[in-house]
C-alpha cells in the first residue's frame, strides 16, 4: 500500500486546479510508493479557497502560507501563485523542510532562482518545476529517440508557442486573473510564462543554450490596470522571438506572441538532426510526427505516430490503443514521476536547479532584446 | 452539496475502468445534484475484484451479482460484462428497484433488448446505455449544428469504426480478455462492438434507419479457444458493412472491421448535407471539421475546429482554449448527465429504449448479410 | 528523333483539352520513339471546333468524324464525345484502322464495350482507355508496393469519389456541358463518370470483382432539359454506394456522389493488407499515405510520403523533390506509355478490354441496385 | 492572334527548363497580345545546348551570349545563369534594347542590383525577376485577401525554406550542377537562393522590412570543389535565421536550411493579422490555410482552401474544381502576366526595382551575421 503524503497547495488557479487534479488520479492509474494526500488549500481569499478545497476535497484550508508551512501534517507545498512570490514562500518552505513542488517559470530572474536553488539544496528537500510537458508521452518519445541516437548530429532546433487571447485592447491588466500581464507580479511576458516552456524542452531535448539574440514587442501600449481602475502602460512582452546556438553546435530559433490570431496554445517543437527528425505539437499533442532518413528512399516521409499504445510512454498506464489522452494527463505524469523518485530517493526532473537553466536563458533573451544585441547565457 | 449516490459495479474490465473514472472525477469538475459513492465491486474472481476494488477505492466487493442487488446500499448498478449476461442482470436489477448503468451493446438481439426495456419501464428505475460517443465534445456540437438547421436537407451519412488488432491469427478466442471475438459471450464480432457505436450515433445525429444491406466476413476462420485450448470454428464477423436507407431520406454506409492494419481505434463519421457538411474521427477527437456552403465563394473549404473553447460542449468545465481533453472525458461527461438528468428527474439518453434502437439495426444487419438480402428494420 | 504520330481529336471539351494538353507536351519531358502531331480536330459545331483548333495548334477542322477516319494522314483518333457515341465512332475507327484513345467509359454497356473489343482486336489497333488516375504518381507507387507484396494478404479495399456540383436543383441537365446529367448520352449517372474510374483503379490493384450489391438514388426529381427547355424526370443516378467481394477474398466498399457539400472532386482509395495499408486521395494528389506494420512497433504511423523524387513513378522526369505535379500530368503519362508501347509493340493498359471489366462491374452495380440484390459481375 | 514575342533563352538548367515549359504552354491557357517563340537558347556548352534546344524546339543556338544579344530576331532575353553573370549580361541585354526577364536573385549584391536597375530603367526595355512564389494560385490569393483588408492590423509574419539535400558530406561543390554551393558563382548560399524567396513575398504581402538580426551558419566546412578536385573551403552560407521588423510595425521571423531532415522544399509562410491568418506552403501549394475571427465563436477554426475553383486567382483558365496545378504552373502565370503587361504598357513585377529591395534585405541579412548586429536595410 502507497504511503500519504500530504500535501498543501498553495493558490487555487488554473494551475492549482491542474495540480490538485494530478494529485487525485495519479494512484488509480500508477503503482507507486507514495499517495498524496489533499490536507490543506491555501490563499489569501478565505471564501474562495474554501470554495477551492470543498470542490477538490482538500481536508482543510489555510489563509497565510506561512501558517501552512508551520504545519506538521504537511509534507509538501505546491507553490501556484504569481511569479513574484515564488522566492519567498520557497525559501520559507525549504527552511521548514517541506518538499516542494513549484509552479514555472522557478523565479522572477536569474539571482532569485539561485538562492532557491541553494536553499532547496542546502536543506535537502525534494523539489521539481512543473514543466509539464515533458511528460506528454510524444514528447517524451521524443527524448527516448534522441537519446537513442536516432536523430544523429543535431544541425536545427526550432520552437513556437503562439496564443491570440490579449488581441482586444478592452482587455486589462493585473489582478487576479490578469497578473500574468502585469510584470510586477509576472516578471516578463510572454518570455516568462510561454517561451520558458519552450526553452526547458529545448535543453532536456537539446542541450545547453549558449548565447541568444533575441526581439520584444508590447503591440498593445496601455491597458487598464484591474488594481487601479486606469490606463497604465503595459510592462510585459506581448511577444519574444530568439535565435540561438546550442552547445551542441545547432541552431535555435524561438518565437512566443500572444497576438497570432488562430493559435489557441499552440506549442510546436521541432528538431532536424542528421539521420532523422521530429515535430510536436500541443493542438494535437498525442502525435508525434517522425522521419526517418534510414527509410528505403521512395517510401520516406514523414510519420505522424499516435501516440496512444502500451509500449509508448506512460500509454500502457491509459487505456486501449487508439484512444488519446489529454493536457491534463502531463501533470498526472509528473506527479507520479515526483512519487516514484521518492521512492527511490532520486530527484524529479525538472529540478529547481534544471529550471534554473531556463531562467538563465529567459534573461539572457530578455538582456538581448533590451539592448539589441547578441547575450551570452 | 451533492447527495451521495451508491454505485455498484458488475465487471472489472477496460470499461469498468473507463466508467469508474467517471464516477470519481465528475465531481471535481462539474455541479451537481449528485455524487457517486463508489459502494462495491463485484465479480466472481474475488482476488481480481479485490485488486480492482483496492486500486480504485471502491468500498467492498461481492462475487454474487445477485448479492449485490439485494444489497440496500446500492442505488446504481453499472453494468460491464459480457453481452450475454446483460439481460438476466438486467431483469433482476431493473426488479430490485437498482437504476442502471448498462455497457453497450445493450444486449445480444433485438428480443432480448426490448424485455430489458420492458423490464426497467415497469419498474421505473433511471437507466442508460453507455454510447459514450455521443458525449465526446465534438460530437455533441454536431448535434447542435444539425439540430440548428445547419447542414439543412441531409443526403449522405457515412461511418467507419476501423481496427486491426485481431490481425495475428495466433490471436485465441473466448476468455475473460477476449470474449468479444467469441459469439457466445458477445452475441456478434464487430457489428455489436463496433458498428452499434456508429449505429447509435447516426440514429442520434440523423434520425432512424428502415433498411439495410449488409455484408460480412470472418477472416480467420479457427482461432484456439482459451476456454477449451482447442482449435474452434470462429463464429463472429471479422468485418462488417452495410448500406441503408435513413427515414429522411439520406443514404448510409457503413464499415467496420478489426483487419484494417494501421487504424488503432478510427472510428469516423462525415454527414455531408445541403448547405454544409461535418466530420469527425476518434484518433482525433478534439476536432470537428466543418464545411459552409454559406461561406464566400472563393473561401470554402474544411474548417479544422479545435473543440477546446469554453462556448464548444462541455468545455468550460475543463482547461483553456487550445488545451484538448481525451477518450476517458465522454464518460465522465455521460456520468454528468446521468446525474444532472437525476436531478431533474428527466431520462438520460440514450435510454435502454433509444439503445433498442440500434440493437434492431445490429439485428437487421446481420440478418441482412446472413441472408444477401435487403432487410427492413 | 521521334517518328510523327498524327492525332485526329474528336471533341473539344474539358477531356479535348486535358488529352491535347499531354498531346503537346509529352516529348518535351519524355524521350519517346514517337511525337504526337495535332493534325486535325473534329466535332459538329464549326465555329467552335475551328476556335478549339486555333487554341490548341490543330492543324485543320473536321465537322464529321466520318471524314476525319476517311483521312490517311490520320494515325490515330481520339474519342472525347459523350459515352453514347463510343461506340460507332470506335466500330468504324477500327474499320478504317486508326489506333484509338477512347474517353471512359468505354462503352455504354457490356454489350456495347464487348463489340467494340471485337472490332479494336480484329482489326489489331493500338487501343487504349483514359483511366488516367492510375498514371498519377502516387497511384503508379501504390501498384508497385502491391505488385512487390508488401501489403500481403488484402483483406479490404475501399473507394470513393465525391463532388457536390449538381445539389442546385435550378441546374439543368443535357446539352453540351451538362450531358453527363443525361442518361440517354451518359449511359448512367455517377456509375460511369465516378465510379468507373474507381473500379479500374482497383481491378488494377486489387484484381477482379465478383459480387456487389449496390444502391443509387436520385435526389432532384427532375430538372429542366437544355434541349427541350422543359422540366424533365432525372434518369441519371446522382448517388451510387456498393459493396463487393474481390477474387483474392478482400472486401470492397465504393461510394460516389454528387451531393457530398465540401468535396470538389475527392476521389480517395484505400487498401489495407495483412503487412500494410495504403491510401491516396485526388485533392492531395501528390501525396501516398502508407503504414507498414514491419516498422517498430512504437514508431508505427501513417506515413504521408510528398511523391516528386526521382526515384518515384514518372518523378524523374519533371522537376525537383518538393515540388509537386498536378492533375493535368497523369494524361501526359498516359501519352508517354502509349507511345512507348507503340514502340515496343505491347499494349497500353487500359486497353478495350481491360476497361471492358470495369463496364461489367458498372452494369452490375446498376443492375443490383434496380433489383435490390446482389449480382455476380 | 496574339503577336510573336522573340525568346532567347541564356542557360539550359532546372531554371531553363520551367521557364521555357512556360513560354510553351502559356497561350494554350491565357489569352494574350503575344505569343512566346523559342527563337534561340544560349549556352557555353555546344553539344549541351543544342541538346537542350533539339528537345524543346528552340529553333537555334548560340554559345556566346553576346551574340544572342546582337542578333535582330532576339525580343526578349531570359537570364538563367549563375548569379554571378546576372550584371554583366543585363546591362549589355538592356543596352541591346532586349527585354529581359531574369532568374533569382536579381544580382550577387546590392551594387550590382542597383546598376542593373539604372540600366534597364534608362533602356526603356520591360524587365522582370523570376519570382515565381508570388504566382501560385494560394499566394496570389493570400494577396488579394490582405489587400482587401481582411487580416486587419499584422502582428507577425513568419517564413521558412527548408530543404535537406547538402547533408551528405561528400556532396561536392561548384561545377555546373553545383554553383550554388560555391560563393562565387552564387553570392551566398540559402540566403540568395532560398530566403530571397521568402523576402520577396514578405515585402509583397507585408511591405517593408526595415531592419534585421541574422545567424549564419556552415555545418561542413570543406568539400571538395568541381573544378579543382580539391577540398576547399566551403564559402556559402548553409543555414540562415533571421529576425525583423517591418514598416507596419509588424514583427517578423524567417529561416532557411539545406539540413533541415525530412523537408525537400518546404517554403511555408504565415501572417497573423488582427482579424485574419492566413498559412501557406510549398509541399501542398494549391491550398491556403486561413482562420477567419469574424467566424462565429464556437464555430473557429483554420481552413483549408483547396485553390482550384474558377473565382480563385489563375484558375478559370485551368481545369475543374478539385483539380491540382503544380509547381511549374507558378512560372506558366509569371509568363501570361509579362506578356499582359507589355500589352498594356504596364511593368510586370517584381521588376529589376521590385527585386532590387529583396537584395537589400539580403545583404543587411548577411551584413548583420557577420557582424552579430541588428542592421538596418
Amino acid at each position: 500500500m502507497p504511503k500519504p503524503l500530504n500535501i498543501g497547495m498553495i493558490g487555487y488557479g488554473f494551475m492549482g486546479r491542474a495540480h490538485t487534479n494530478g494529485y487525485k488520479r495519479v494512484n488509480d492509474f500508477f503503482d507507486l510508493p507514495y499517495r498524496p494526500v489533499l490536507k490543506a488549500a491555501c490563499a489569501r481569499d478565505k471564501e474562495k479557497v474554501q470554495a477551492f478545497a470543498d470542490n477538490w476535497g482538500y481536508e482543510s484550508i489555510e489563509t497565510d502560507w506561512r501558517k501552512l508551512l508551520e504545519r506538521k501534517d504537511i509534507d509538501a507545498v505546491d507553490v501556484c501563485v504569481p511569479n513574484n512570490l515564488h522566492k519567498e514562500i520557497c525559501l520559507a518552505a525549504a527552511a521548514a523542510g517541506k518538499m516542494i513542488l513549484c509552479e514555472k517559470p522557478l523565479a522572477m530572474n536569474t539571482a532569485e532562482g539561485e538562492e532557491m536553488c541553494q536553499a532547496v539544496e542546502k536543506a535537502g528537500v525534494a523539489n521539481t518545476v512543473w514543466y509539464n510537458y515533458r511528460r506528454v508521452p510524444a514528447v517524451t518519445m521524443a527524448k527516448q529517440l534522441i537519446d537513442e541516437g536516432r536523430l544523429g548530429k543535431v544541425f536545427h532546433y526550432r520552437a513556437n508557442f503562439l496564443q491570440d487571447w490579449t488581441i482586444n485592447a478592452d482587455l486589462p491588466q493585473g489582478g487576479n486573473a490578469l497578473w500574468r500581464l502585469d510584470a510586477a507580479a509576472a516578471g516578463s511576458g510572454v518570455t516568462g510564462d510561454l517561451l520558458a516552456h519552450c526553452i526547458d524542452t529545448a535543453i532536456w531535448l537539446n542541450g545547453s543554450i549558449t548565447d541568444v539574440s533575441a526581439m520584444t514587442e508590447t503591440f498593445i501600449k496601455e491597458r487598464t490596470h484591474t488594481a487601479t481602475g486606469k490606463k497604465q502602460k503595459v510592462t510585459i512582452d506581448d511577444a519574444c522571438s530568439f535565435m540561438c546556438h546550442f552547445g551542441n553546435g545547432s541552431l535555435g530559433l524561438f518565437e512566443s506572441t500572444r497576438y497570432a490570431r488562430g493559435h489557441k496554445a499552440l506549442y510546436t517543437l521541432e528538431v532536424n538532426g542528421e539521420k532523422a527528425s521530429l515535430k510536436w505539437d500541443l493542438h494535437d499533442l498525442h502525435r508525434l510526427q517522425y522521419f526517418d532518413y534510414s527509410d528505403e528512399g521512395k517510401l520516406r516521409g514523414w510519420k505522424s505516430i499516435h501516440v496512444s499504445d502500451g509500449d509508448q510512454p506512460y500509454m500502457n498506464k491509459w487505456w486501449v490503443p487508439g484512444l488519446q489522452i489529454g493536457y491534463e494527463h502531463s501533470f498526472v505524469h509528473q506527479v507520479a514521476d515526483f512519487l516514484a523518485s521518492l521512492g527511490k530517493g532520486t530527484p524529479c526532473h525538472p529540478t529547481f536547479r534544471d529550471a534554473l537553466e531556463t531562467q538563465k536563458v529567459c534573461d539572457a533573451v530578455l538582456d538581448s532584446a533590451a539592448s539589441r544585441s547578441w547575450k551570452n547565457v
